[in-house]
């Protein structure tokens, strides 16, 4: 399971209070500590409503470069901040995300080929987020024709079946489980897959319990990798135990500790 | 998600000794503890090595009806106690279990018959327990054949991929998981789909952990039934939270107090 740390995220106040006094301490001890607890990735995000957003980014990410050595994720919805972020990358960037609107995904495909990145791709299109597992499944395919067309490899997809929180849109959460599974048919080798985990608990009351339930449903559909809260120690205990059960983490009696 | 409450089970010593002296008073109170807690249907066994089997289990049928009315699920590999059990209940029995060897599959279907029972069909045959999903779906579709042919309608069985311990076997619960997809595409209506699932965890040290990671991963799959125990209070509440993600428990705040 591939775990991309959400900590580093300007929504946070204590992550933005830094942005804005570009101080390294707090955004160093959160890629450190999302490390030590078992990050691969770390997402790195500014935050809404930034007119510096660019140069934040490329603070962000040196930044944090400067401390530890471990891949980041660059997370906007403008792709001119996402460009800056991933120029200032020293290992390959994870591109967090595109929807799979034409000009869009066109114009982020083509980033992520010229950056040989990785790329977060959510299956939305002008008309929204669809309500049927068919409607993902389409979706996840047309990304598939255009990365092939624009010459990004299957291996550096990652398909997002979106999920909206459950106290929003209760129906959605099944579906979105079944695209995972439907997405695995479409190429071989198949496309990897992504969720960003913490929406489905934004606004409920048992956020941790309603996280870490969905993590386990969906690793059990084939998951691969999930933007989540790394310093959660349930979370990633479930995720250590869902390993040990889908026989991608050795069993030992003290899994746990290993 | 219907629950079978597993703790009434000879195996446990205090039950064993509570039959042994005909004493009514640890019975009751693992019956009515596992319906307060979300139990609908409570197992009873007998436990193994037991020369009594057949007064045993009449006694422990008829101590839990006089004190509750919850449905039962008659549990020994001798069919012979299962019908002293049914043959006591005064509702709707559940058979638990036969596996689909074409005599004892015969033989206990037969007995679902006669007695309108519901039961329990592992996907076991001669050869053991297949090692790959195409031979448990298989053996599904012998024992819904064979159901059809005796007279037993696809809504009274429950189908069980079975679930081996992840410390003997690792490599069969992904399987075991995909099985559960698999049988709901024999039949219109589908089969019912139930696991033992603390056997997932024997011997192993994060048991509970294990058996909470595989329930919400099999409920993703669209598993409507598990014997487990109910008064394991994290077990309930992801069994809770999964339900509310699948969409077949109303979403609330306050979801675990309702």
């Amino acid at each position: 399971m591939i775990i991309v740390g959400e900590k580093l995220n300007g929504m946070f106040s204590s992550v933005s209070k830094a942005i804005d006094e570009r101080n390294p301490e707090t955004i160093v001890k959160l890629a450190t500590d999302q490390i030590n607890a078992g990050a691969h990735i770390l997402d790195v995000s500014v935050g809404p409503g930034r007119d510096d957003a660019i140069d934040a980014m490329k603070w962000m990410v040196r930044t944090i470069q400067d401390a530890v050595d471990t891949r980041l994720s660059i997370d906007s919805p403008s792709s001119e901040v996402i460009r800056a972020g991933i120029s200032e990358c020293k290992r390959t960037p994870l591109i967090n995300s595109t929807t799979a609107e034409d000009a869009k995904l066109t114009e982020l495909l083509s980033l992520a080929k010229e950056y040989s990145a990785e790329i977060v791709c959510l299956t939305i299109d002008e008309k929204g987020i669809p309500n049927s597992v068919e409607m993902r499944t389409e979706l996840a395919m047309k990304i598939l024709a255009f990365a092939m067309d624009i010459g990004v490899p299957v291996e550096s997809i990652y398909i997002d079946p979106v999920v909206l929180p459950v106290s929003a849109a209760q129906n959605q959460l099944a579906l979105a489980c079944e695209a995972l599974s439907a997405f695995k048919t479409l190429s071989s080798p198949p496309p990897k897959t992504i969720v960003g985990l913490s929406n489905v608990s934004s606004g409920a009351q048992e956020k941790k319990l309603l996280n870490r339930t969905l993590l386990a449903m969906m690793m059990g559909r084939g998951l691969d990798a999930a933007i989540l809260d790394p310093l959660d120690v349930e979370l990633m205990n479930t995720m250590k135990a869902a390993e040990v059960l889908l026989n991608k983490r050795l069993y030992a009696h003290s899994f746990l500790k290993a």
